[in-house]
């Protein structure tokens, strides 16, 4: 019988955790959107995309790791971004991180939660067995 | 073998059901983007965000319930808000609906179909066996 | 033991293939957001709506045909168009491409990285064993 597991929870706001970082249901994992947030000051890490990008895409990695995934199983990302400038940033930060064969993926651009957000990573991977 | 099971379905516009409130496939539940609209008069249900929040997190527990799941089987939300500012709202609502160990969560700003939206809301969740 | 398989690449500006346009992990399949422009241009392949929503949805029937998947099992649609003026006329192409009971669907309104997107689509289905 399959039952939901919690990898790992973030604790925003410094308090209680209020979502999990990752969850695990049989053989797939669940990431949150991950943030270039401090969690517990709720700012943002910096103010430059790329830096943002890489503390987004490093929380994921050490997610995936976590649960015994990795990014050659990640199977699907979603991205957020807020200028549409930021695209080939982003582009050159995915091809750095996942090698190819790549996931899917779907890029948008959106507004945040929290002034100064840049961008906004959501991952779904396998667990290989 | 595997097939795809409609759980409920979801008149738009008092018409046929466009979409499917929920479908499941396999120990794996997926609903429909929930909005805060009767699905009647396509207005939304109130001005106010929480009791928009409320209308919407009802309908998504209701919709766990028909299938065999619940909000302790959830694996992830994303959420959908037209104003940053309404975030600590969600935060609190989210905080009454989901129990500690809380699903994986995305939240960004985005706009709606439907003049009037503050909050949509989509989720995926587990059925135990 | 499951293992990711990708299904297809999508080169995007006409160099390597940066994102797969579908991914197989047991018996579910992820699709890449599909855009409606041309992959070696990089530019929007009509300035028309209902145009460019057929050239995303024909992406994705060929996606699934190409996995042994097809409408009849796609689980959940993500749509996100630019003007809120385009949900009737997204309406009415759903449901042309989709026949009831038809899949979760979420609808909301975002910006794009390319310039002239309306719509951009993404799919999760099932494939049948």
């Amino acid at each position: 019988m399959t039952a939901r597991e919690i990898v790992g929870e973030l604790p925003v706001g410094g308090t209680e955790p209020l979502i999990s970082s990752a969850v695990r249901w049989g053989d797939l994992l669940f990431l949150s959107g991950r943030a270039p947030i401090d969690t517990t000051t709720m700012k943002v890490v910096s103010t430059d995309f790329t830096e943002q990008g890489r503390n987004v895409l490093d929380q994921i990695m050490a997610s995936l790791a976590e649960a015994g995934s990795g990014p050659e199983h990640v199977l699907r990302v979603q991205c957020y971004l807020l200028n549409a400038d930021d695209f080939g940033a982003w582009n050159e930060l995915w091809a750095e991180y996942f090698a190819a064969p790549r996931p899917v993926r779907t890029t948008i651009v959106t507004g945040f939660t929290i002034p100064g957000m840049l961008i906004e990573v959501e991952a779904t991977a396998g667990i290989p067995g």
